[in-house]
């Protein structure tokens, strides 16, 4: 039930669909806004969902220094980290043959602490380029002080497996011919348009919010 | 920076945000199609993303009895579940303060294996009603092998909580008089017009498809 080939060790019935190319992790880790961080504590497992960004090799999280988690896992303890895009409900004939359409990728990995100021720098800019597009040189730029209150976390890729189901349902043979309409519901997340805090009603909104 | 107050352990630096009513949970646990399940074996964290139902005061989650990830937490180690619906990104003044508006849930629970039969029946029907609003009494019936090929698993709600961020941004005091925009981008989920599956290009699409 593993898939043994190779060092990656990912729990799959459907070991077919594992990908561990960088083309193939690489939008998915792009696309994502969200990733899940667990890790374990005394063999007591704990995730937490979060906000992360791609730059080359390595995924980057950012964190209070305070903060439980950020502390428990800047150690370097193995962490697993998930992504998941759902990109349709796959509708069979049958229960049994739901399935869903998505794009996932999991991640073996150990917290690298970023120690370095100019990298650490970079990596608030890449999580807040990620996030809106065009923002950072518009923002009040980052301060010592903020820099000095966030932990920021690098993640290896090495590790790294994507697995993505597309397509249509796979009904059982003996129940393709039956009256029962199947297919896909596409699910699709978006941004809408933008809600000014009352602080911005009369400043113009920049053109990367468009 | 652990919420230490009841049973409850929930990393946190916003333990202002935590709910432990249903009044809180459930709305998020039946709006999410997915959670994310992590657990520990040797130390070592594995998670793993799937659809789930909640019914009473339980979450069911379905997998293939030979699963790993089923064999693995069937045991009744312990599981860390989480929840999050994203629902908008915060756009401060700042990088630093930029947030995002969410919804998420943390259990602490351990497998119970689902045996009774009528219950375990019951847990498929309530998941595909949940996914598909309106279809189980319309698909072929699940049969007497899938139902023993499959393994149905229950989760208590007891070490639940959920943790809401609502509202603009909270900007540093010095910088809410910047002229620089912030506000929310929303974030919206949504399911498309569905696309029928070859078989089903000729068969009427059933009202709760529609």
């Amino acid at each position: 039930m593993m898939e043994t080939t190779g060092k990656h060790l990912i729990p799959s019935r459907a070991a077919k669909r594992a990908h561990y190319d960088s083309e193939a992790l690489y939008p998915i880790l792009d696309e994502a806004l969200f990733c899940t961080i667990s890790y374990a504590v005394d063999g007591r497992p704990f995730s937490i969902p979060t906000t992360f960004v791609r730059y080359e090799d390595k995924i980057y999280i950012h964190g209070s220094v305070g903060s439980h988690f950020i502390r428990e896992i800047e150690k370097g303890i193995p962490v697993c980290i998930t992504v998941l895009l759902a990109d349709a409900l796959v509708v069979a004939k049958s229960a049994f043959s739901h399935s869903v359409n998505y794009r996932s990728v999991v991640i073996f990995a150990n917290a690298e602490k970023i120690t370095d100021s100019e990298t650490k720098y970079l990596s608030f800019k890449w999580l807040t380029e990620k996030v809106v597009p065009g923002s950072w040189d518009y923002l009040r730029p980052v301060t010592d002080k903020e820099m000095q209150k966030t932990t920021s976390l690098a993640f290896s890729l090495t590790e790294a497996s994507a697995k993505i189901r597309t397509g249509m349902p796979n009904d059982e043979e003996e129940d393709k011919m039956l009256p029962i309409w199947s297919g896909l519901i596409p699910l699709e997340t978006k941004r809408l348009p933008v809600i000014a805090d009352e602080s911005s009603v009369e400043i113009a909104l920049p053109k990367h919010l468009e």
